[in-house]
């Protein structure tokens, strides 16, 4: 696949069938992880699956507790049922099913991969520059070996629990969680907002009139659905 | 250019040609950065861009001036010119002409991009994940078009006046910088630490077999040369 392609199709994929992922589909999803930018190229990164053994099981079914808390928690603040959210085909509506079938079935999800940073220093805004770039592209290998994940954060919830069951040292960053696995249904699209919105030219705000998108290009509004 | 071969072979580029990027390609390049996720799908990334103009110049020789002075001071504490380093055909030796070269041509680079995230909650270590991202999408577009770039932190040691020279507002991080342009010399293959060093499975440290760099796979130690 392109790799513009792959870059502009590259959506968070929630919806995962159950089966596995094969190891050497993981080797190259990991290779792609391992081959981004770290400050210094230290690669003080390092990436924890969780797939089928009984630690991992537990770890997961940990994830997957918290993340159904959270949602639900944030459905029932964010009014997601209320407004168009009782229209069926509303966004927000597809939204909300879309979110609570992902917290539903999390345990079934094939694999989760924990990227970590070993912490060279005290932890701060900048260290992320060493992890999430491999984040991305172990997002974008999986797209073109057609598997989809997202990166979440839920995983802060109960993260001394999982810290212990995984004996995950002081000093290292648990940075994300991604859920990763085949899709139900296609790679769409991304939608983001208009460049011109998103990037200035020789100061803040300063608008550049060369950054337009390509034709044809649909946008979405920042955030989750509102009304 | 084939997303695999892209991911394989976006090293950090330091050397650069002085032409010009043309519009339409930054335009693509701006594109795919956008492409990528960020928290609750918000959207706060935003990418200013220092070209020609006199403010963008000032801000660049700000840039430029402070990583001069922070090559100079890391060549002598870390001992660069000593040991292997005296041998100009030593790694050592040869990293150290190519940061020497890169900060002392840094003004005549064509482009620089301040990628940059408006917060919505206090800096934190996972903020990255909304700006990072994009990052690494940038220097994955701008290598398929024949471009290379680097992610510095350099303008840290500046910001305040970076701050003020081109209106960054209060609650905006600055998170990184990245030099753009044309490389001298072409893009090989991005070498890292043995894949089985990096992945764990079920837990920390343990091993993953199945975690094998493809045939051929050249490896490289973390961080700067050593001795």
């Amino acid at each position: 696949m392109e790799v513009l392609e792959a870059i502009a199709t590259t959506r968070a994929i929630r919806r995962f069938r159950p089966e596995p992922i094969p190891e050497a589909d993981l080797a190259t999803i990991l290779f792609a992880a391992s081959r981004a930018p770290s400050g210094s190229n230290r690669q003080l990164f390092r990436f924890l699956l969780l797939r089928d053994d009984e630690t991992s099981r537990q770890a997961k079914a940990l994830i997957g507790g918290v993340a159904r808390e959270a949602w639900n928690a944030k459905r029932a603040h964010d009014g997601y049922d209320r407004g168009s959210g009782g229209d069926m085909s509303s966004p927000k509506a597809r939204t909300a099913q879309a979110m609570q079938e992902f917290v539903d079935r999390y345990e079934e999800i094939p694999v989760n991969v924990l990227p970590c940073l070993i912490r060279h220093r005290a932890p701060n805004p900048g260290e992320g520059a060493s992890i999430y770039p491999s984040c991305q592209n172990l997002l974008l290998a999986a797209r073109a070996l057609g598997y989809g994940g997202v990166i979440t954060m839920w995983h802060a919830a109960v993260e001394p629990q999982l810290r212990e069951l995984l004996a995950v040292p002081d000093g290292v960053g648990i940075s994300a969680c991604i859920p990763l696995g085949r899709p139900v249904g296609g790679h769409g699209p991304v939608r983001r907002r208009p460049l011109a919105e998103l990037v200035y030219d020789g100061g803040w705000e300063k608008p550049a009139p060369w950054a337009v998108d390509p034709p044809g290009t649909r946008f979405a509004q920042a955030g989750p659905p509102k009304s």
